[in-house]
């Protein structure tokens, strides 16, 4: 059913790119777009090539907030649209290396001694490049702190990470990221926190780093509890393409990696992939090859599988970068598109064992984004078979399950890096970026937006909200058990009454002084304040 | 667009239903079926409980391999079709507590003390489930060991894992868990672990435990090398069914957790699940909503949610329950169907901050499982705004966005556990256990099979097999250079050309003697043994 192995070479020699500035390779041979295709599609592209070149710039390339889109200058400030800007970039990158320096050698130190852990409280765009960065950079042996993450509002997932590390808070530097500094989830994990640090005695603001919006809340109260520094993050800059602002690169340099090699990277990356000859255009192609698949309507999914366990995280990140950016409701010209690209993945050859026999034999809803990674390993290997590596078989699964992917009529792609280096992780990310940005011009989608994140956040305030009107009815009728339904008619919030429900259930099961009694059915149950 | 409140409430009074002995509630009420769906259901439910039924009597369930199964006995061996096998799991589950409660008290331990540490190695079905378990479970306060994984061939991501524990491998307990025992990459990090033992002075036999099959490949090894243990995997057990039989009570009772409870949990969902009332079997329920949303051909992924750090590893382990067990090419009477069900998702809210926008706004090419957990924390919470604790915002975001999505017509279900203790994740695993098995019968697939899988393994062992002619080749042509298509020619493997030049990009990379010299184009350079 598929080509013929011939065929195949053929096109493989037609469609294996090499960057050699990059050590990368990209390989489309296992993509079965059309050979006019590329024709086909060279008007949209010129199209997004522009608005490309617009966004580097400088012209609002978010018209919804009215923003610009400057996550490229960051790689080359010369680029900046003007010297204030510039400016900033080159002053923020010193003072990350500057304190780096001097966390390391102990001239900034906690309140037990030099600092030996860095706990990172983000979360979204403030947690996943820094999480995905520091797992696919760093060593055991040699990274100069130990990074933990709270990354989320759960009090036990918090509890989980403290008692690692309880005993160490007065050598933490604590590092809390969040752009407009309102971020709940991010704020209560800087109260717990400091709630941790003054029980252990010590003065959080001691042992305390911001990176935020100029004069964010954040900022605010970093300044008045005395924080070790502030860090800035720009308007112009958004959470998901923060990695190479102080928001990835501060962590990252604490850690101890080499940040100029990741900026490197990403600014090789983008020297390429600023080019307007998709011949030599990696991001391009790509982008080509997301419209081809999902029919520029996002109707496949993308399963990325990198080879390599420090690459991990990957495709958490990128489901934020592609997601989060092409999955919007109306386009540009507002029609409703409902657009998107779904992404999910882990490494290989593990998830071959998790699912492959879905990718191979099931629902063909998907392609596969093979990342394939040459050097195995710092030293040399030993063999497990004669003249076998671990790292053989490990290439040897990737080419077997592109192979018999292919076989059953199931696309891939392959992006060959040279090794797992900052330069090459600062180079994916970029690649990616660019990636997303062509894409989203070509299905004319405002990829710097997230309109719909707010919707929840909004009915997450109502439950927070409703919650307290419960909480204040009770106090006011103790010893008078209500049912949800009751208390939702005492406190007008009648069309809540599931919400009610919800919001009693959760605070029964934790001592929160209200008492629950079950009755034979779940709603004829009743909740008092004791 | 959608129903008002009032009808949301109705509607969640019908299809909110309680399971007291469970600690579980299951909520159906935002998934948009039809009334009549359950009665339209009803006779291919019928037949699904008669299915179960006959495969927890003993059935060939599993008709391509002729084999039992059987993992519904593992929690209730009074339930085994022979006696001989219920002893097996009785006399199992007695040794492996047995060993535990040996190495906890030191009576077994490592060259340099008590064991202190656990390296599982493992993949798939014999990593993932232990990985969950270890992480919803754990507690670095009080585990007995510290548990870590290789779970790859990755040669890079064990140098990692090994960094950190090297020191310490005279106190780490090794468990090498593969049922076939002929699983590459866990005979290869088994090999690796051993060298790493062994290059510390240690003898590996003396701390590495088994959990194969009789016979099996492991099997002999660990006898000839004189192991500590070996523990049985029977060819009536799945590999991603597996948590309850040794693969997953081993690891679980060295870490410390509570493994009755575990079996508990899993024995009080299969004896609720195993009831052919529709009404009080929440797996039946789930099985029913696949279908409906999916219309009974995985037409939409399943995003997994549980808003709780402890259960983030969750749905990578349903990854492969359900896409190994449903994507499946024929179904049982030999029709091509390629059905399947695609899973992803990490954690609420953290995800929210990922990919929530293309959630609501974007493609609809999805349904959401939401998991609550009542009970935030073993301790008392802080407040971070008045009355409002960290897991009151964690509720309120689950809240608001089940409600932000259901607006924009995107359907959820919403599973609520009382709290993350080993009972529940028990039950959670029999859960989505029964669910799959049920959803498999109503679509009429082979759920314990994995025809898919060979085919990437043979390839891969292709491409090991090539890579040994080309050696061979380069072997005895020293200091003549060739291109990969000469190569290929020369070994007889032209219709694999593009095999010989990737096997000899890795190669080159990784100094294992074999030189490329690059040339103008990637398919001009050569290659040579030096």
């Amino acid at each position: 059913m598929r080509k013929s192995n011939e065929d195949t070479w053929q096109r493989f020699q037609k469609y294996y790119t090499e960057f050699p500035t990059l050590g990368l390779a990209l390989d489309l041979s296992r993509m079965d777009f059309p050979e006019e295709f590329f024709t086909t599609m060279a008007p949209r592209l010129e199209k997004a090539f522009a608005a490309m070149a617009a966004l580097e710039q400088g012209a609002i390339a978010n018209p919804d907030e009215g923003r610009m889109v400057g996550h490229y200058w960051l790689r080359n400030s010369t680029l900046a649209p003007n010297s204030s800007i510039r400016h900033e970039i080159e002053a923020t990158l010193a003072a990350i290396k500057e304190f780096g320096a001097e966390v390391h050698s102990g001239k900034v130190g906690g309140t037990n001694g030099p600092f030996q852990n860095l706990l990172v409280i983000g979360i979204g765009g403030s947690a996943l490049g820094p999480q995905f960065v520091s797992h696919a950079l760093g060593n055991p042996a040699s990274d100069k702190l130990r990074v933990w993450f709270f990354d989320n509002t759960d009090p036990d997932g918090m509890d989980g990470t403290l008692a690692r590390m309880r005993s160490e808070l007065g050598k933490t530097l604590c590092l809390v990221i969040s752009k407009s500094g309102g971020t709940k989830e991010t704020r209560n994990g800087m109260l717990e926190a400091q709630t941790a640090y003054q029980s252990s005695g010590l003065n959080f603001g001691a042992h305390a780093v911001a990176v935020t919006g100029i004069d964010s809340e954040l900022d605010k109260y970093a300044i008045k509890n005395g924080w070790l520094r502030r860090f800035p993050m720009w308007d112009w800059i958004g959470g998901r393409t923060s990695e190479t602002s102080a928001v990835g690169l501060l962590p990252a340099a604490l850690q101890g990696l080499d940040i100029d090699a990741i900026l490197a990277g990403a600014k090789a990356a983008d020297d390429v992939t600023r080019q307007t000859e998709l011949r030599t255009n990696p991001a391009a192609q790509m982008a080509l090859m997301w419209f081809h698949i999902g029919e520029g309507r996002g109707t496949k999914d993308m399963v990325v599988l990198p080879y390599k366990d420090r690459l991990e995280l990957f495709s958490r990140y990128l489901q934020q970068l592609v997601m989060e950016s092409l999955g919007k409701e109306k386009d540009l010209t507002g029609k409703i598109v409902n657009q998107g690209l779904a992404v999910y993945g882990n490494k290989g050859s593990t998830d071959q064992h998790a699912y492959v026999q879905q990718l191979r034999d099931g629902i063909p809803n998907f392609f596969v984004t093979f990342i394939e990674v040459l050097k195995d390993r710092k030293e040399q290997s030993m063999f497990v078979d004669p003249h076998v590596t671990c790292g053989d078989y490990l290439n040897g699964f990737l080419q077997g399950t592109r192979q018999a992917l292919y076989e059953n009529g199931r696309e891939s792609m392959t992006i060959t890096i040279k090794d797992a280096s900052a330069f090459a992780i600062g180079l994916l990310i970029a690649l990616f970026e660019r990636t997303v940005g062509l894409y989203a011009s070509l299905i004319n989608v405002n990829a710097y937006n997230q309109p719909g994140v707010e919707a929840g956040k909004k009915a997450a305030g109502t439950i927070i909200d409703l919650q307290l009107r419960i909480l204040t009815l009770l106090a006011g009728k103790k010893a008078s058990p209500l049912t949800a339904s009751q208390i939702a008619d005492a406190i007008g919030g009648k069309p809540h009454v599931e919400s009610v429900f919800k919001i009693c259930e959760h605070l029964a099961a934790n001592d929160r002084s209200l008492l629950k009694k079950s009755a034979s059915s779940p709603f004829a149950a009743t909740y008092e304040l004791v």
